[in-house]
């Protein structure tokens, strides 16, 4: 095998269906951005819809827009349209609140759908908020409920006739290895349970279809691969079988069945809207609602197929240029495991991305010794691929990471 | 007593020490704004704030701006300002979720504070989402929790040795009634319970001092007179002596010691980050962010007295204009027992209210016969008072109103 160089992957740019949609976000030009998986790059056309939002929306036609400029129907609106994208039904999906509170409602949801059943069971590498929302919540509820966090190999034998609820995130936020989401479902099917994902890193990554899985209830997050915006609304999805046999834990005016006939007792909306709690908040809805549109106009298929090269020639890349600084790779080799981000383990990886990020190319660390790299394909080149990696390779040969300034830490990381 | 006339109105305006805010605002010049209490106008400051966190921090800047531009921060920051407003001490407010999910905190909270009581008493009046809320969340425990809502009159006497805590909204949102805090406060200690107070139609309206009056727990909401945008993200408060007694029923990521930590288990944060949950929308924390801001430029006693001035005004003008067409007060006579609107009933209240708006005075319906006009001093002037009534008069009195185009119901009123 001949090595890579840099035309390769010029070539590839060339070539590439999905080239035309770098142009739709405001890039900065002497940024690498591979860290779409944790916060999503601006659309061009997001500032003027937020303007229009405030301006006209919000100051000129004030309380009027909840009907006249649909505000109302928002949370429906933009999770029918998540929904497309992850192969729910149309009435399956709402915008709503955050991540972790949308956990909460559907882990309480789950647990009340199996009213035997005590155990809700996850990965013990899950992201971390999963795991306390869930221990919270078992905690909270105080009826011999139990959180059983268990590493990832032993998940599927474990899945036994006390197990509720299997909650486990698609992609792992810190490997990027991605479970087979219609054989697990099935597998928890098998013993009685539901299942419920966390699509934080999957959502706008690659394709999904809840609806052929038989999936129960999911989460996501709107602020990564959707491109909505700094703690953008959260979604959540339910099965259209399972809506209305619940009591929301949640009962807020939002998810009444009549929220302005202001009557004194809840009665839970119909459909997926029972889902909803308090107002929403608009601009940012209206934020996260450009950033899916724009999503919508490329098949997702394509985005997978780009982002399993990119991510692949990056491995092969990372293989070739850096063997000899102590750089491991700590995401599945194979293609169908991986989600759309790498990850590269090393002892010093902190300072080594800190040296990164100075020079423009920013993926991000995790604790203790990762360095994440995500590949969100409507913005990242085939050249940023080749770039991030000779990048690190000047910064891993010069030595240049072991100066004092990329050793300080930062609250967030 | 000589009549009221246009010219008494234009005198006050004329000598008004708040005059110079409504130009700090961006309403529409055909609009008498009297909705206030439902969705503040836009502070003209906002749209060039809310571009720069669109187009630099997040655009520009990208992930580097949860350290860089203080993301991190923004929650305690904009609930510490907002405590400035309401009397409490540096580090007893958050800004986080909506108010119905910042009451379901609070309410948790209280209940695991006193684990031998079960009632959660409030008003059978209190706006419907409080007792919702209540009401869900008592359920959801199935501890044998009861929401006991009562009328108004009948609450100080129903305090008693199983209370857990009384909940109530400080100004009822149909009648504008005020309660006495710091009275109705000291009646719940007495008997061992907690006091929680929504201060949706309180907080920016009126001055408060949770601290003086013992409060134990409040929640609010940003997007009237705080003048923070629609749904803009709400307001808890927890005073500082019950902070880390409680184990948070949404434990999620924002609200742990150490977030970026990544660790399995959840370690509640020290202080009020604990009432944290998952990422906050920062685009609308930003907006939200503005309105305080110009809050705080003025002396909440000067707001109140303004707002005192106008309800009693617009009052007298009602009774002076209005005696022949079956209109009634709804709200309290007495100034020291009514927030910052007046209610009235009439029986086609809603067509009324429809023709006034198609005429640019905005005021709102509340089911089953209120119309209600909120007057936010900071940009309501008291010519806005003559010509609101002088237009419901000209309406009433020419029965414009009847016409069919007003009867229409829309889903948001």
């Amino acid at each position: 095998m001949t090595a890579l160089s840099r035309d390769d992957f010029a070539a590839l740019d060339s070539t590439d269906k999905l080239r035309g949609l770098r142009d739709r976000f405001a890039l900065p030009a002497d940024v690498i951005y591979l860290d779409g998986n944790s916060l999503g790059a601006l659309p061009k056309a997001t500032a003027a819809r937020v303007a229009e939002v405030v301006g006209q929306e919000w100051g000129r036609d004030l309380i009027r827009s909840w009907n006249a400029h649909g505000w109302a129907h928002l949370q429906q609106r933009i999770g029918d349209k998540i929904g497309r994208l992850i192969g729910a039904r149309p009435g399956e999906t709402l915008v709503a609140d955050s991540t972790s509170v949308n956990l909460f409602k559907m882990l309480a949801a789950a647990l009340q759908l199996r009213p035997g059943r005590r155990v809700i069971l996850s990965e013990s590498t899950n992201f971390p908020t999963d795991l306390y929302i869930a221990e919270g919540l078992a905690g909270f509820l105080g009826q011999g409920h139990e959180l059983r966090a268990l590493p990832q190999e032993a998940i599927e034998q474990a899945i036994d006739e006390g197990v509720a609820v299997v909650m486990l995130t698609h992609v792992n936020y810190r490997t990027g290895r991605m479970w087979d989401m219609a054989r697990i479902t099935a597998r928890a099917h098998a013993s009685g349970a539901l299942m419920l994902w966390d699509l934080a890193h999957s959502a706008g990554a690659l394709p999904l279809d809840l609806a052929g899985a038989g999936v129960d209830l999911a989460v996501g997050c709107g602020y990564k691969y959707l491109n909505g915006g700094p703690g953008a609304p959260a979604f959540l999805f339910m099965a259209e079988k399972l809506q209305n046999q619940v009591s929301p834990p949640l009962s807020g005016w939002f998810g009444h069945a009549s929220p302005f006939a202001f009557e004194q007792h809840y009665r839970p909306a119909a459909g997926i809207m029972q889902a909803a709690v308090g107002t929403p908040p608009v601009i940012s809805l209206a934020a996260l609602e450009v950033g899916v549109d724009l999503m919508l106009e490329v098949c997702m298929a394509d985005v997978r197929a780009k982002s399993v090269v990119q991510t692949s020639m990056f491995i092969a890349l990372v293989e070739q240029e850096l063997a000899p600084f102590g750089v491991a790779l700590a995401s599945p080799r194979e293609d169908a495991q991986r989600g759309s981000q790498v990850c590269l383990s090393h002892q010093s990886a902190w300072p080594i991305m800190q040296a990164l990020i100075a020079r423009g190319v920013i993926g991000d660390f995790r604790s203790p010794d990762i360095m994440r790299f995500g590949f969100a394909p409507l913005y990242v080149r085939y050249s940023d691929v080749w770039e991030a990696v000779i990048q690190l390779k000047d910064i891993l040969a010069s030595g240049v990471w072991r100066e004092e300034r990329f050793h300080a830490k930062s609250l967030v990381t």
